[in-house]
């Protein structure tokens, strides 16, 4: 049983940190198969790692292995930890980049703490655990290993805290979660927060959209729409959002509801 | 029969659009081997995507399948198609993309419109097409489907227009098609173009460059050659042409025959 | 038997070259395991090149082959060649960037010269021998080709020359070779240049670090640390030491021992 390996890091690809753990991987399983899901998170972006990888696991076949290094605290005490659910398996330091895929309500999910140095390079280094720790721990894993061999069970784990979308009858507000490579500004409003009713308006720093689009309609200067991730997203189509309206992660948005 | 899958966007690698695709791909054909052709198409540039593709698809082998998602009209009218040339499959949007690399001159050219939603995802977002469309109709082909199965058939797909060389007996004009990773300036013009004709001197803004090259000799400053891909090409060995004088996309280039 | 083949050039990500390349290696060994090790090598810098494939090369499993291509001299004298060394082959330019991972201080290390342009492309460009050359060769080691058939053996390939170490018994001096993604300073100085004298200090440009730590502690605005391959380090955690010091490649570093 081989599988596949996702990599998501903050590493970027200006080096060869990316590399030398594929080397661990292939060294230890290698028929795993592996798959860059992102390596531009932001350096230290706990949270853009966990949307990256929210957004792109769901597609993955089942035994997929995610192997996510977005890690400010290796060295210290925080915990290595890797997870089942959803049929994937998900490996990364226990500081929430792994909650939002790997979420608790899954059903048969368990999580484990990484103890077991026998699965581990022979020499860890206290800097790279990505390479000595996680990357050999995710090759037991593709290579049909168990996930109980590798340390005891955790109740529960790091959570991510996203911003909440707050507001009431007449309107929500969210704020830009991310903006992606297109200058699109992703919030955290999904389809749920408006229940049956409709959009009169979206206000995002000095713009007010009209109604809720479908797609990206080039004849239009600025449209808000539900992305294919079922975010609610700002988008200049042929244009960046972000730059046309200077707003970037943190901003406020506010939908307003037709009565 | 599992075959290459070249990917080919404008999504860059700074979100997880990519990763989506590939688990998409991996999901429906597991043992598709997953290449990246480009990811840093400029967004909406059908004419350097179409160029990068045509550039890079005739090294890979027989069977390869490849994945063009430079796509602006996504969610309108515009087409999605796949085609059959030179002995390789092409999928992505009817807008040019596809048809330098997988031109109609072609033996066997058949190209189908994408209709048959049997070969997508089972839900189908309006604004992520690579994903829910191309990828599942692109393992379909990887795993040895039939490109019959996707659609119609078509006469014809919408055709890419190149600028034209002009000139005539004593000299030729062309422009500056592309300028890549080294400041090269990569223009229009040909082999075919001068025939027999041997070069006097090439024009490029305020340069004027005496001959031709078969190197980047260290020893010039400025250099014209043909290069790896059979265009004419301006470069200055060890800096950027681009850089050096000022041009881009677009820039006129003169050439002149020794009479 | 086939085998991973990596890939290090300095050809960016914004072109088609690296994936023209790819398909020529799998179209003559279709089951080599293509991973990038690095493609953002600054244009021409074989130093920089030869410290990243050193980096990531001895965490590739036994038979890798390691396909190079930072060639600044494409076109002129300089030779082509492939290496046997700890176990693993090199394939490249002889201009040094080989030299850091193939050590002829391997055992059985082999060097040979690319002379037998049967295991080349039909037709080789004059100015991408990484494609017409290099490729096809690293695809026949890949699948199991011997390395004599490629041309006739070397007594020694080119080297290349880090800068020294210099000092005496109460400090020792060095020079940044590398700043990496997160801004951290690589330099020259190795665990083994320290012998048994404990830190007293590192200097690094404006700024004097107390001891050693060993690891990116969030508490410490700067840190000196023997990184995950063994070179000292002076990093900002959280932050960029290259940023904050205004400090870059070549930049002096001292150590100073406690007595």
């Amino acid at each position: 049983v081989t599988s596949v390996v996702t990599l998501t890091t903050d590493f970027g690809v200006e080096d060869a940190y990316v590399a030398a753990m594929k080397g661990v991987l292939l060294t230890r399983c290698p028929e795993a198969r592996l798959v860059d899901l992102c390596h531009a998170v932001p350096p230290q972006d706990i949270r853009a790692g966990a949307l990256r990888l929210a957004a792109a696991a769901p597609y993955f076949p089942a035994g997929t292995v995610h192997l996510v290094v977005v890690d400010p605290g290796v060295g210290s005490a925080r915990r290595a930890i890797a997870v089942s659910a959803h049929s994937h398996f998900f490996v990364g330091p226990d500081n929430g980049v792994l909650s939002l895929a790997a979420d608790s309500g899954s059903p048969a999910w368990r999580a484990v703490e990484l103890t077991n140095r026998a699965y581990w390079q022979p020499i860890v280094s206290t800097t790279f655990h990505g390479r000595d720790v996680f990357a050999p721990v995710a090759a037991h894993l593709a290579c049909g290993g168990q996930i109980d061999d590798l340390g005891p069970w955790l109740d529960e784990i790091e959570q991510l805290q996203l911003p909440r979308v707050t507001g009431g009858v007449d309107e929500i507000r969210g704020v830009v979660l991310d903006v992606d490579r297109f200058g699109n500004l992703v919030t955290n409003i999904r389809s749920a927060d408006l229940g049956e009713r409709p959009i009169r308006d979206v206000t995002a720093g000095s713009a007010q959209i009209m109604g809720l689009s479908d797609r990206y309609d080039p004849a239009a200067r600025l449209v808000a729409l539900f992305n294919s991730d079922g975010w609610l997203e700002v988008a200049a189509p042929g244009g960046s959002a972000a730059r046309h309206l200077r707003l970037g992660v943190g901003a406020p948005v506010r939908v307003r509801f037709a009565v």
